[in-house]
């Protein structure tokens, strides 16, 4: 059985019921994410095999972060216990022009201490095929990059495959190091890029526009300097309002560039988790299909996880082919 | 007082809140519903005089079922009671391109063991004026089809009033006995034919679109093969997604052809039952205005229908009459 | 520190979860509110010093209404307690078509027992710069609108600002008093008039259309009757159903004729006390920009409060600016 | 079938869940309840024919309360509609040393508009063979005094059995008639005395000791001023604390004296209603059983009501005899 | 890693909140449970290896129950799928003297389908080592009985420890088979017996009496007719009514009669599995204590259960043994 | 005005509803609590005049703590803002034999990053009458130790009342300095000692018992070595297990030794907080009462407060002294 291999930090997300703030609320909802986590769980429940790595809190909270990936069949076995706390994000979900907003407690979480040494990468990549990371794992601390990076050499040298999904967020990369130069580093262990034209400008210094020739000549020279990078992957979304997008990607393959139609979402249930919906669907489409029919693969489970609440997408394989297969008008299965 | 009689199985709905799945969730709503208990609970709240018959589990669930029928004034002293439990189903709603999924628990239910010894029918039908039935009782049992058969042939005898609902559902019909032939024999006992195409080409064998032209065509062959038929009502739905339909309704009365306006159902908040507020529309409808009235009133109950969460259509006419005055825009009533 | 002093009833408001309706439901959520309260607290919560004036029950409803109100750190020291109840009033949302429906449990209340003599105006007007009516207080008994007579009359006196917001709702007024004369006494204290045509046709006697020309003259008449009122803010909505609706708003100051663009608020929260976001914008506006980005503020603020639970406008002051410098599409605070 | 008549008002109950002060709570549970109504509901139940008289609000807030009733096959016929509004209830519920605390707003109610002549007291009473009433009623207006007078003095003229339930409450009667007269004249019309030593003092003007020596002595006082008075029952509660209470029953019929042992509620769930319980189970059991019998019914189903949440006896037959018959230990029922 | 297997059906289990009976409630509470399954997560819970065998339904509500059972990292590998529902249970909570009651609907489930040949035996047992089975299989149909009694025949052939938990339950047993007889077969594959005199006595069609005397006379004679079993385990449960229960465990294992002292547990959460929590800590406790210490371990995993919601005891090793040391005065861990 | 000044932690409390464990749940209630908050939010309650002193996030969670503060019209505006978070715990509420657990995330919370520099004592403490503090602050960090250090200093050069609870937790103290030495310290500032044997051991390094005797001797003893120490009152819990606690208190003024009788709480709902509850009563107390009398009222206010969720004493001075009077048997309040 090969194993997909995702690392990085389980937050704890708090939010009240609905479209509550706080202020109004004295219950919640509580769930566990994480961007690494998000796209590890949407596989598992597509029926893949996933290894989680990463450094929870031991105490109860990170026994029943441990028991709600389990329900997801994840393998944990590989998890690291730590005497500090689980990290923390807060959640208040907007409503049509209303944002959503965020205020994260993860600065000195369990994750936050993770050192290369804790991690036996030897041991957890044994049957790994695949590994995916993101730019928010590099951003956090200085231990956290150096353990990705750890881990990512070690896959480069197996010949696994690696998706990076370099989010760029300029709220964190606080520790000290150059973000260009640590995606850079972990971009030459990857194989395929998940990501846009401001993930792309950001990595290649360059500026290119949204339209499709510009993305089709930042995806050139992104795989001219990466030269194991062989696939692009971009998710386009376009908001109406907090309530309402339309979703569609585009790919360069080094082939031939496509692009998908429109998913309009008119009644969204929860955005978070969307895009890691469409890279888990991407990483699941690219070990049964086509390039092109991963793409679709991955829209139609990014469009679907915006139905669910909470981080992870809930969406089977039978409910994402049957979307491709045209059945959008919300039928009933019986 | 004339009575409405409704005959069908009762079931309890168990879905979890919102939009959630099973494996989200640890709590959930129950409602009791059922196709013809839908029709009627509906007409009871409009303030009919409505007796439904059916056979429920004899323990406290039964109970409640009974207590939750009382709640709208229904009759419920023609109810028999079984060791069997009652009927159970599990609905997981949908939003957007995701459907709503149904588990149904009833092959053995209460219901099923109905036979017609059981039901006194020359009691249930004392003061009867209308009786209703739909495709599902015929489907699910040989007991019930027969039982139902009964029921139909004394109201046929009595010169009742019959509406036929006969939905075609073909994850049904298991139990040994030929759809079209058991559905001919129960639309023989009928006035009112609430269908549309698929449900006529079942029953003729015939394969007409959905085009008005050949809509009345089909009613027209559709009374010539049952000539006490002589009514028939289609409401038609175009779904966008699972949150947002449109509705409108048709008729051939045997001299004119009339179709409603369209009905934008922006914000869908419960599907199930919408089309037995539309049945319920059309029987209170036909006992109080002329044909084209009574079709506007049942779009409208439909339309209305859709903003109430569970089985049953929680309207008032107030309400509906509101609608077809043109209230619309939702305004406060104070 | 100058303060805003309000005036009127607060209600308890009870209502079912979402969009049930009581004959579904065995809980309820709870809200205080009233319109001129709805004013005071969101203008509490953009951080303004608000003093709200009124009468309510001397019991542990009474308490829980101050201890709400103080969760805004609004000025409750002017608050005089009766043996009498709170009001309460019922509400059942609506959903597309259907319209919420409200009920009021009001008519001998505690606010209705307020006299003259029960509120020590020099005292509550001290610090006092600008006073806030609607013409709800005046509809309810000879006391409440006595009392707000005399709280206009100083107010005037000593050259505080007043806004008027004279909604005129027919099923009150029943005391026996004019409505219409008693709303131009109380206009001619005031100093801002927000309201449409409807409003100022009910007080001029006169019957002006919608039509911008139409809303400028009759401001222009309104200004020439009541030479104290020197600008004149108008909010108009268009409902496509009861979950989406339209706002903008339009003002004439005597001098130029200015209006919003639309915002389209495609899913609604909860549109109470919306029009009393727009009066605590305009308010808030009044004190710190020109009229026009006051009336955008207000337009701005009455938008999101489409998306808060309660009668509360809980948006920030960044919330708001964030809107007009066009961040309409939802994107995350983090 | 003989009816069993009960009449007063129906108050609407609010209360945060489980042992919240409203101060901490956004949330409410409501039910329907009212003495009179307690003791109807809890008859109904157990499966008597009940009919209650009342006069409710016309609007949401009454159609609910319908609903409520009809849930328990209470027979509504006979309820009169007002514009007033329906009264409602405030409770806090106490634990250990902290005792439950109820605010009402009841005094402009529905109910209290009620007179003579808006009920149709023969009609009523067709079928009636019983009568309950409590104190609660003529201590309300002088309107609702006057009702019950008319509705007693044809129940006593027609030869119907009557109980009473004076329960003496001073905060009411406050509307200028002498409660010991008002009571009088009423227990002139009654048959079956419920209530203790302190019910018996005010009506008798004496002041008796709880001991049961003292007890008969009452009784046979109060038997020899209303002469059709032939049983005395009375329900004696020790409270431990807010949770935990002790409850025994005694009885004087003219001719022997007999109590019951202790029944120990260790962990109350709702003490409301439990009063009404006992009246209801005393009801009920004179009708099937000697007087013995029926005391130990009524302490049994006032025992089982401190179990049921709301302010009625869910308790069925079954269960009550259940406990005569020693299953007091919580053995499943399966 | 050794395995401890457990075969039965496993249950949805539906309740209101609280103490509520489903005729007041409109929302419900889900778990899973079964008295063998709750057993192996129990023991799962500890940290032991389980594997627990069944036939689940093939739907939504068979996903979720795997689900369910992966969060305590059951091993869910060889549970069968079949297309009948998932058997039901529907839970009323008592109180004090109120009974909880429950209905069933099982009769037609998935696991009611289960035969020989749908379990691997040779496969599920590769690991095993320690059976664990019920009285309530046996008594379901012949298939679940046949099944068990090929599985039970292998562990032995295997030299597995076997634990029966024979409980005798006489509303089940209709499928035709005698009790005793089936009984009995399973017990001569059986090594170490849970059970008390009822059972005992079930089995040897005696008719010993609770003393201790006797249970060690019985438990003498219940080894010489089965002499594989070495050890008996008891616990008795002294109800001082449903809230309020006393639990004492003893044994004889051939050497030696021990008893525990009482565990007095004032305040009842659930009692449902609490007999499942002994076997589970009297079978974990057997892999790492004597006979005494396991007892010890399992009364007070048995009395912890009590405060626990659901079918499973969440107690950890820590807890259990906190207990044990003396720590029952309920202080913070902190 | 005289003002109570309180300084201390506030932090977020996050548990499950009931008594269940976070791995069975996925919603939460949120409360804010501290152990010196909870002392001043008490005061506030009974209607003192108290001033908060801490530094909270500069987030959504801070403003909404700042909300539920001003509830209970504390005065806040003398709180401090930081960008790290606001502290969390974790509770998991035991029953009966089980323990109540908790787990913090406050090591890099808001509060521990305050400096004495961040605190302007001198206006702080202008109208300040008493001022409150724990041992738990000072166990922090240096910072919070520091910054309290400075304000007492002020305090007692001010002449201030000054109530010490020192409560040990050895989990704390873990940033270098010796709890002894500061507690030493910060004892030389007070005026009155709330605490028991263990805490005068504790800075005594003395050895004493639990005895009446010996409790006199260790008050002594610290008069002599804190001779501003007039006052020494202690609470004694007796846990009968996590559901059933008794309470009694006892004090030595240096003139006199008195105890009060046992509060017997059978039934707790919460007991976070309840030390807290005795140290408000007897801040509000000793400031019009006795100190026998204080003591009494302490006492009380402490068994209330195990009757109400959260960390505050929602009591009332009514219900306090109600208590007082005997009304313990929980009787209505109407």
């Amino acid at each position: 059985m090969s194993t997909i291999i995702t690392f990085g930090e389980v937050l704890m997300r708090l939010s009240p019921f609905g479209n509550k703030k706080f202020i109004q609320a004295n219950t919640l909802e509580f769930y566990f994410g994480g961007t690494e986590l998000n796209v590890g769980l949407s596989i598992a429940h597509f029926g893949g095999h996933v290894k989680h790595i990463t450094c929870i809190s031991n105490d109860f909270i990170g026994d029943t972060a441990i028991s709600y990936l389990n329900k997801f069949d994840l393998d944990t076995t590989a998890i690291v216990r730590s005497n500090r706390p689980l990290g923390v994000y807060f959640l208040e979900v907007g409503a049509v022009m209303r944002p959503s907003s965020i205020s994260y407690n993860r600065s000195h979480s369990a994750f936050s201490s993770i050192q290369p040494d804790m991690v036996n990468w030897e041991e957890a990549l044994k049957q790994g095929s695949w590994f995916h990371w993101t730019g928010i794992t590099p951003a956090l601390t200085q231990g956290s990059y150096d353990t990705l990076k750890a881990g990512l050499k070690l896959a480069k040298a197996k010949g696994m495959q690696v998706s990076a999904d370099p989010t760029y967020r300029s709220g964190l990369w606080k520790y000290g190091v150059n973000a260009k130069e640590a995606l850079t580093e972990l971009l030459e262990c990857s194989t395929v890029f998940i990501g846009g034209i401001n993930e792309m400008n950001e990595v290649l210094g360059t500026n290119y526009s949204y339209s499709n020739d510009e993305f089709i000549q930042a995806s050139k020279l992104l795989m001219e300097k990466f030269p194991t990078i062989n696939k692009v992957f971009d998710k386009i979304r376009t908001s109406i309002n907090s309530s309402w997008h339309k979703i569609r990607a585009r790919m360069w393959n080094g082939k031939e560039f496509r692009e998908t139609q429109d998913f309009d979402i008119t009644h969204i249930v929860d955005r978070i988790g969307t895009g890691d919906a469409f890279a888990a669907g991407l990483i699941y489409g690219l070990q049964h299909y086509d390039d092109y029919k991963s793409m679709e693969f991955a829209s139609a489970a990014c469009a679907l996880k915006h139905t669910y609440q909470g981080d992870v997408n809930y969406a089977t394989i039978a409910e994402v082919t049957g979307i491709l297969e045209g059945n959008v008008s919300g039928r009933f299965n019986r």
